[in-house]
């Protein structure tokens, strides 16, 4: 199978690591980390999400006599990770904690106001995630290629420092430093605005008529699709990283104001100009976001045309099983009153080309 | 096998089509037609885009002599579509001429003022495009299963539109009948509300440090992969469609305001709440957007666990015909790192206890 960052290479965490929420972040670093060898316990507020993680292969139970963990990472919903930090220092006083929340300033300083000891904690926040959480949605291969924020803190001892990193590095992530400070404004911006957004857009389609719905496509798919995020774990989030989304939401504000009123009187001087001044910009913002690393970019798609009849996509996949092309993964498209539809066929670069020509040499049309 | 629609078949349509204005829509319908079998001549007001588009395979320049086309498709910038419409239905007195432009109701209200005779005219829009535009990017199968709307006006003659409707089918395109004013409304919606608020959101990341930018995922790139549009273009479309485009962008301001005061102010009454309830629509409205058949929310999804190994998918769609299961959407997720994949398939609600108890008893293990 396709990864290679995860299984067959020696951990760089030393020691056991102790997980605390088991949704999608603890349950997806559980099954990073039980691939590379590690000892991972999980615990969960849900016995159930507990589980089924465990189930699904991310860690086990904590036993007695069990030798207490070398890490603890965090990974609870935001409002209560300052809470469960404590408790974790506390429990597990020769630990090293992070978490993985996505808002670091606040637990900090409520953590500070609270007098904890935080020489062995370490602030963390890997940028991965999926619109829809929960342990059963977990993947090893969400941090792959992605960011994963340090905070570091003058006093932290290297050694604590040096085991959050394999944790990260392990996981197949791109480590950065920043501060609280600066990661909460880098992150309101890229991710807490866009989620605001997103939603109030969408929201914009709850009293459409189903005419206009059905005109959907994949501009409208793009701009909503983080809109089916968690509602409660985003209020949280927007709330305890009050200030950057505030400022990007009035900017925002701003700008909308000019929009419309540039549309409402296209014929005052400069109006034209003004709208299309901020698409222009909106161009110039777009192009500056770097490319792609993430998991999508190491596989190729293969887009292969099917009738909309019972059994043609059965037929498909089991002729790409007797072709012995490895799919990586499948997404299928089609669409009401088309007689045509299509699967989406993920596949490693270098196979793809082969699989392309076996394809069509079977008889089937590749776009 | 399996596709009957784009080659080897007969065209439906019946004479030689005439397309003005060569970019990315009007070299797509050439490349689409002449695939058919169509005799396609092109013209632009530019020389170079022309000779590209016929470069291309997307049709030849008219030459003297040629008979006069049987359908004219106007496929230019909005901002002239009423001009070139006008000039096309005067040069070629007896061919259907129809338009692809974005925005229905002000170039006919624009024709309607001029007293065109538009009995020959029927307005078209197939929802279809890429964010980057011209000739270069032109593709046959942009129309593949996507909706073409329409406008019919009870004095056409059914010859005309048979053969509008002729050209859709023909690109594998789904026909839908709209007013203008339904299209407007409906497009302003879908389409043009999604293009400002991308761009406007985008424009937010051109004075971010570039530390911000690098933390971009996936999230920031759906939202704003369409503000990367041509400006010149949407000014003339927002423009033509103001009406709608508006009535989206104040009730969104409006939403805005409500959301920007509840975070100001999260520990006013009901601020929280305030929030999760617009965070709550948005998981609303993008419910709504239809996957591929229809809106999501008309079918029950039924989470199958299949072992990461070749075929298993294979073997379950099999099944899945065997038992007669009609299955609406797939789409399977796997991870690597996890021994065990999911797919998750779209029925009926109507049949979904009938499939869970059927796979299951057939041994398959449902989540």
């Amino acid at each position: 199978m396709a990864n290679g960052t995860a299984n067959g290479l020696a951990s760089r965490v030393h020691g056991s690591v102790h997980v605390i929420g088991a949704g999608l972040l603890g349950a997806s670093i559980g099954l990073g980390l039980r691939a590379r060898g590690v000892d991972v316990t999980l615990e969960d507020i849900s016995p159930t999400t507990a589980l089924l993680a465990a189930d699904y292969g991310a860690g086990r139970a904590r036993a007695e006599g069990d030798a207490p963990p070398a890490l603890v990472v965090v990974a609870t919903p935001p409002d209560v990770v300052a809470d469960v930090i404590e408790r974790a220092l506390r429990t597990f006083p020769d630990a090293v904690v992070t978490d993985v929340a996505s808002v670091k300033l606040a637990p900090f300083l409520e953590l500070t106001r609270r007098g904890v000891d935080l020489t062995n904690y370490v602030g963390s926040h890997p940028m991965a995630g999926r619109e829809r959480g929960g342990a059963i949605m977990a993947r090893a291969d969400i941090f792959a290629a992605r960011p994963w924020i340090v905070c570091r803190d003058g006093e932290t001892p290297p050694a604590a420092l040096a085991l959050v990193d394999a944790v990260a590095l392990d996981l197949g992530a791109t480590l950065l430093e920043m501060t609280p400070q600066e990661h909460d404004r880098a992150v309101g911006l890229v991710s807490h605005l866009p989620q605001a957004v997103a939603s109030l857009l969408a929201a914009r389609l709850v009293p459409a008529p189903e005419q206009a719905i059905g005109l959907a496509g994949q501009g409208l798919r793009d701009t909503t699709r983080i809109a089916a995020s968690d509602p409660e774990l985003w209020v949280q989030i927007l709330g305890a990283n009050r200030e950057p989304v505030l400022e990007g939401l009035e900017a925002l504000q701003a700008d909308l104001a000019a929009f419309v009123e540039a549309l409402r009187e296209p014929d005052s001087p400069g109006a034209r100009r003004r709208i299309a001044d901020l698409l222009a910009a909106g161009n110039r913002g777009v192009a500056r976001i770097p490319g792609k690393h993430g998991s999508r970019e190491r596989f190729t798609t293969i887009t292969v045309l099917i009738d909309d009849r019972p059994g043609q996509i059965a037929a498909l996949l089991t002729e790409i099983g007797d072709l012995g092309i490895n799919m990586e993964d499948l997404r299928l498209e089609h669409s009401p009153g088309a007689q045509i539809g299509f699967a989406e066929i993920a596949v490693l670069p270098e196979v793809a080309e082969r699989a392309v020509a076996d394809l069509t040499e079977r008889g089937w049309r590749i776009l």
